[in-house]
């Protein structure tokens, strides 16, 4: 994948992408939702390769998806913090969780059971949803060029 | 990326990850949200090298992503079309759009608009809910061993 390509594309779907980097960015995200805040809590579950693990958490700070905080004062060792951004992403997580328990494992083979803490029942279904809060299937939504787009996008979106 | 380890993980999200392939499948997705069926108008605005959109596309049939059907009885061309498991991804096309107009691009530079196609109102911003529909944030969201939990996640989850 050429990432200089999705990083011109005037597509905010694109540019997240390219700037989520990898896929091990959204598991090192799932670990941090998960309660891991130290190198080992992400590195051990994840079977990641250490030096790996370094490079994208150095990203990742950069980035700005994750926050890093030294553990005591005058500490060498870290721990690191979602940040608002990385935050975030937890709907884009939660759908591919939701995508994979339905159309891998299959109903009744989940690993996970995500819930709402505080009752303990299982959290809806992401569904895309108009202002008022109503589900829209795939082909109830429309879309049309935005304030940032370009000539060539405007071009596209009329022509579609 | 060691793609088998993806495929190993008691993970809905990583598997979800490890089908989903690389990033063009979610443009590739895209493209056919915004209406592209034949091979041209899914190679055209994604600049992608023909022989990648081949075996893109290829993979994305026997997975399940779409149906390839003959565009006319006897013909040679062929439309692709997303099938159920194809439109699912729609809630995380959109939760990257979202992210990136948010945190890349900014309010005010978004280059599209997703709109409700009747009212022309843009869509919400996706929210993981409750089963009642209540927005829930990140700290408001627990977790639990599926039914397809292994012992090693169970572990996991118990120490978390």
């Amino acid at each position: 994948v050429s990432r200089t390509r999705f990083d011109m594309m005037n597509c905010a779907a694109a540019q997240a992408l390219n700037r989520i980097g990898d896929w091990w960015t959204l598991l090192i995200v799932r670990e941090a939702f998960y309660g891991a805040t130290t190198f080992t809590e992400f590195q051990r579950p994840l079977g990641i390769a250490k030096n790996i693990l370094t490079d994208r958490l150095v990203a990742l700070v950069e980035t700005g998806i994750f926050n890093r905080v030294q553990a005591k004062p005058g500490s060498s060792r870290y721990r690191y913090e979602l940040t608002e951004m990385g935050r975030d992403l937890l709907p884009i997580l939660i759908g591919l969780m939701q995508w994979g328990d339905r159309w891998i494992f299959g109903k009744g083979r989940e690993p996970l059971v995500l819930l709402e803490a505080e009752t303990r029942e299982p959290i809806a279904k992401l569904t895309v949803q108009n202002k008022d809060g109503r589900a829209l299937a795939a082909d109830k939504i429309g879309f049309e060029p935005g304030p940032g787009a370009t000539a060539e996008t405007v071009a596209r979106l009329t022509s579609a």
